[in-house]
């Protein structure tokens, strides 16, 4: 493991409380353009497919690198939550981080440019967005009320503005959209060139497509219901681990009292995927999907639920015995989340 | 009544189907800086107060103007519904226009540029927010998926992707931002600088804060239920017309199935009224805000109820029956919203 430079830059924000986790399966040469953002911070890489092959990391980072011989090792039994050969293997590294905020990326992200031309620091808006409250129930018309030069509109109940603790900040992406395969079959030139300089909170109640691209959240309050699920290899499914981990994350979220923060900040998406594959990863999911989402919507978690891994184990339940009848796939995948959840207390309880 | 005029200018969109609604206690100068855009509507001007006063209206608009011996003849008894010196009166504009679409504004407010420079043509973009559907069932990351360039993220399902239809446009502001008095005591010098290029649908079961300076509407659709309230005069309540309306309205659409959306376009919004006056009006808004939002957040409409004037009539039912135990104001502001319904469907009665 690389050491942590000691280079004269101003401090980041919150160094040692944020692990940066990153899922790949080729070298890390786009750390390079990441480097002035990046370098001061601890990285996690998960290291997807074939173990003996080696990803080369450019020098000066500070990481740890899994792979799937190290999470059989780690995990024993228990590795089998873990996807092999899909994204979702990132949840890994949240599992295995001792920090309280998690920062997670995708390798054909890069630096994006705000409108001035400036490169935008994602890690600084990400934790700005989860250090400031989140204000789940009522809509903010100037949106989020915290940031400078923004407040509270006329109407607001004074009640609410102290707003409520925020779980998740979910990031956008330029150039590419991030759309699925059949959007991208019938749309392949479309581009996102427009930068929304917005933050806002999602209403308590209302669902999302939370992206796993870029995407940062607190890891104490959130994490065990950051579990991406049983994609890829084996599967009959790919590509909705962080479809997946939204809608249960949302849901928690509304029941636990805590916010989930979307918009800024942006990275710019260069799409290594492929859209033909996308289609085959993304097939049953288009079908699930419209199953699973009025399921999320129609939870209601009991009171007796005071605690995240408390909500996750009785949501994998309703997942078992909703979804279950749906597709076999759900059984398997609510046991995919108890797994999930047993190992989360098993590595993180402290001694 | 001036004539329209018969320039050689692009053909506005929907012409003849939208009206704009202004209230106003002054000459309306402020016109002059949006001929290029309002030339060519038609104006239902409301004026407030002493109805001996002559406002006068530039050269070459068309526009109807009606103060308070009009809506006391054209209403009769019905005409206390309509509230007297407070902008509350603008929606006796609404209850006269003969159109499909309402944009109503106020008299500080002026032509805002977007980030290039160019002026802000407000109605293309209200009617462009209303002729493409809302979204209020499910949260798209990229906001209006309905807009250039953009759509549908992936995890969207694709049974929603039809929409609803859209009934409300609520427009921002540039400059001066929409505070309520103690913010803006507390904040004198805040400006809104911050140009957020996004329309959204505010989710199903959110609340928002509903300004009436720059707002648009299917009159077809939600007029029935965009009554301002008595405020003002006699009143012990001013300035909230706006909320009290928009509460009513996103409740009722809600129930109907159809969406609200926030964001573009903007107005350039110089403030003509005082902070400490807003704070004499505002006072009991304050207090009784408190009790009315968490009362719009648990009504619930019967299903019976398959028309906006029979949710509107059975809302005023609940506001007299819950509210009232707050305040008597409340019993009368029933009251009044019951003779607006009754003056709607008098003057609005195909024969």
């Amino acid at each position: 493991m690389a050491q942590q430079s000691s280079s004269a830059k101003p401090m980041p924000m919150l160094k040692d409380e944020l692990d940066i986790v990153i899922p790949t399966i080729r070298n890390l040469d786009f750390l390079e353009m990441w480097r002035p953002f990046f370098e001061q911070y601890h990285l996690i890489i998960v290291q997807d497919g074939d173990p003996s092959k080696t990803i080369k990391v450019p020098e000066g980072f500070d990481y740890e690198l899994y792979n799937r011989n190290d999470i059989n090792r780690i995990l024993g039994p228990k590795a089998s939550c873990i996807s092999f050969k899909d994204s979702a293997c990132r949840c890994f590294g949240y599992l295995v981080s001792k920090k309280k905020y998690i920062y997670t990326i995708d390798d054909d992200c890069f630096v994006a440019k705000d409108p001035s031309g400036k490169d935008i620091n994602v890690i600084e808006q990400h934790i700005k967005s989860l250090l400031t409250p989140s204000t789940p129930n009522f809509f903010n018309t100037l949106y989020d009320p915290y940031r400078d030069g923004a407040d509270f509109v006329r109407g607001y109940p004074f009640s609410m503005r102290e707003g409520c603790k925020t779980a998740v900040s979910h990031g956008l992406w330029l150039n590419i959209p991030d759309y699925d395969a059949p959007t991208q079959l019938v749309k392949p030139l479309e581009r996102n060139s427009r930068y929304v300089d917005a933050v806002m909170t999602i209403p308590k109640g209302t669902l999302f497509s939370m992206c796993g691209m870029n995407l940062a959240f607190d890891r104490e309050l959130i994490g065990p219901a950051m579990y991406f699920g049983l994609m890829g290899h084996g599967q009959p499914i790919g590509g909705y681990d962080d479809m997946w981990a939204g809608w249960c994350a949302k849901v928690i979220c509304d029941h636990m009292g805590w916010g989930v923060k979307t918009g800024l900040p942006y990275v710019y998406h260069k799409k290594a995927s492929n859209r033909f594959e996308n289609l085959k990863r993304e097939y049953n999911g288009i079908f699930w999907q419209e199953e699973a989402i009025p399921f999320f919507e129609s939870v209601t978690l009991p009171k007796e639920c005071t605690s995240v891994q408390q909500c996750y184990l009785e949501l994998a339940k309703l997942v078992k015995e909703k979804l279950g009848k749906v597709d076999p796939y759900f059984i398997k995948l609510a046991d995919g989340m108890v797994t999930w959840s047993e190992a989360w207390d098993e590595l993180n309880t402290t001694p």
